[in-house]
């Protein structure tokens, strides 16, 4: 199924760890975010194991969604488990070649750590040729503070990128190289959220009320999130949100639904106060 | 594609909290490391928006690849975006119907707020009733410190179960319901870990004795996790882990691998710390 979004995105992040509970998936949170925040929506995020077919199947079902943007995290690196690129070669159906200039890139990374004495000495090892060896069309993203590169294909309805794992290194390449794409593809997004923080009012007496306001309002996102009770009192989160082109525009339509729902709480006994403010 | 696992796990969290970057997905990783402790595999973890179309599609792409167990997780509370149910109706073609003994159940929770003065009245109203609409043939599983009852369906290859996406509610739910399913389906099964800290072996210098180690050990895993370089030494973990019937076999296995890699990393000129054991 093809989504109606026009700037959407979907994430893969690959590694055992993500699903043996080792590793809280920060990573997808974090490109989450800064896709939401330029405008982007992201669809859907999978997570899978390192094995090549399943990569090489997510892969498949991914494209086959049509998203503008899709963003693999992980298995980047030298080892017998980082398995992204052959995957990808394997989904699209082209295949892996040694790219010369990151070989170079590499090497002179291996030349420098020689210098710095982390090694003794400097080999184009199988393990280090792996992490030049992408597929076919692929364009490589420098990686500035690790070895292996990030990647760029560009397919007919979508653009691959590849991050490695490593929470750093993913940004510093993420915010090079994918975001300021991603930004001049949307244009001039401004997204504004508030969340107010409701007591007294449980979430299926408010459930109601918000189909009420989201009915009337169909270009903000408004989603509550229950947070238990205190002192005797039910208490929830509720955000309200929206991105525009004018950024006035779109923090007038946050505060008009804002101030609207909380006088509807007010009017049943609950009690309002923002919580969160961005824009 | 169906995997080779006997007892593999599918997970599906839906919430657009967590695609917008809102909330790092830490259920997934809760649950992941609860599965994987009795010994399951957790094979693959999806997240979508709250939009039926994408939880009906993704369902019915998890179940095509028939794991043992599928985990559906959020969406169940009373408001307009909690649409999991419905979605999981759509997936399997079969009604939703509204469950009487939960409709008793909700309604004697609602009671017991009135007499709490949490509320003024109790009203079984159409968001309230939802929490109570279930797919045809659903068993609901009891909510000790929630309202929305998780849910059990058994289907021909897979048992789904949903899950409040609240966290206290759905470990509560996990723990009395799926946990004790899950491990009297897989038996006596004990995992091992060990994670040895390295310093001063580059990842991409280690890549070759892990390959060799693996070829001669398919049993164990074996991760290596890149850590960056700390006074300008480079730094990695590396994790065995086991699973077997026999603890102490699965505990002699991690040892056995663990020393022998020890030793390699030694004559190479690393330097190697335990820095975790789990048994």
């Amino acid at each position: 199924m093809v989504n109606n979004y026009d700037f959407d995105c979907e994430l893969l992040t690959i590694g055992n760890e993500l699903l043996i509970g080792r590793t809280v998936n920060t990573n997808s949170t974090w490109i989450s975010k800064r896709i939401t925040t330029v405008g982007g929506v992201v669809t859907r995020c999978v997570t899978i194991l390192d094995e090549l077919t399943d990569i090489s199947q997510a892969i498949g079902e991914a494209l086959a969604r049509r998203p503008r943007w899709l963003i693999l995290c992980g298995g980047l690196g030298p080892t017998f488990d980082d398995k992204t690129m052959e995957g990808l070669a394997d989904a699209l159906g082209r295949p892996l070649e040694v790219n010369k200039e990151v070989v170079r890139v590499i090497d002179r990374k291996y030349s420098k750590m020689q210098m710095r004495g982390l090694i003794s000495k400097v080999e184009m090892t199988p393990a280090r040729i792996k992490m030049a060896t992408l597929p076919e069309g692929s364009l490589p993203l420098s990686n500035p503070i690790g070895t292996a590169p990030g990647v760029l294909l560009s397919l007919q309805h979508t653009l691959v990128f590849a991050l490695p794992g490593v929470p750093s290194e993913m940004k510093r390449i993420f915010l090079k190289w994918i975001e300021p794409v991603i930004q001049k593809e949307i244009g001039d997004v401004h997204r504004t959220s508030k969340t107010l923080l409701v007591r007294g009012v449980l979430e299926s007496t408010l459930a109601p009320l918000l189909d009420d306001i989201l009915s009337n309002s169909d270009s903000v996102y408004i989603k509550s999130h229950p947070k238990g009770i205190e002192n005797g009192r039910s208490k929830l989160e509720i955000e309200i949100a929206t991105s525009f082109s004018i950024a006035s525009e779109a923090e007038e339509r946050v505060t008009r639904i804002s101030d609207r729902l909380s006088r509807m709480i007010d009017e049943i006994g609950g009690k309002v106060s923002v919580v969160g403010d961005e824009k």
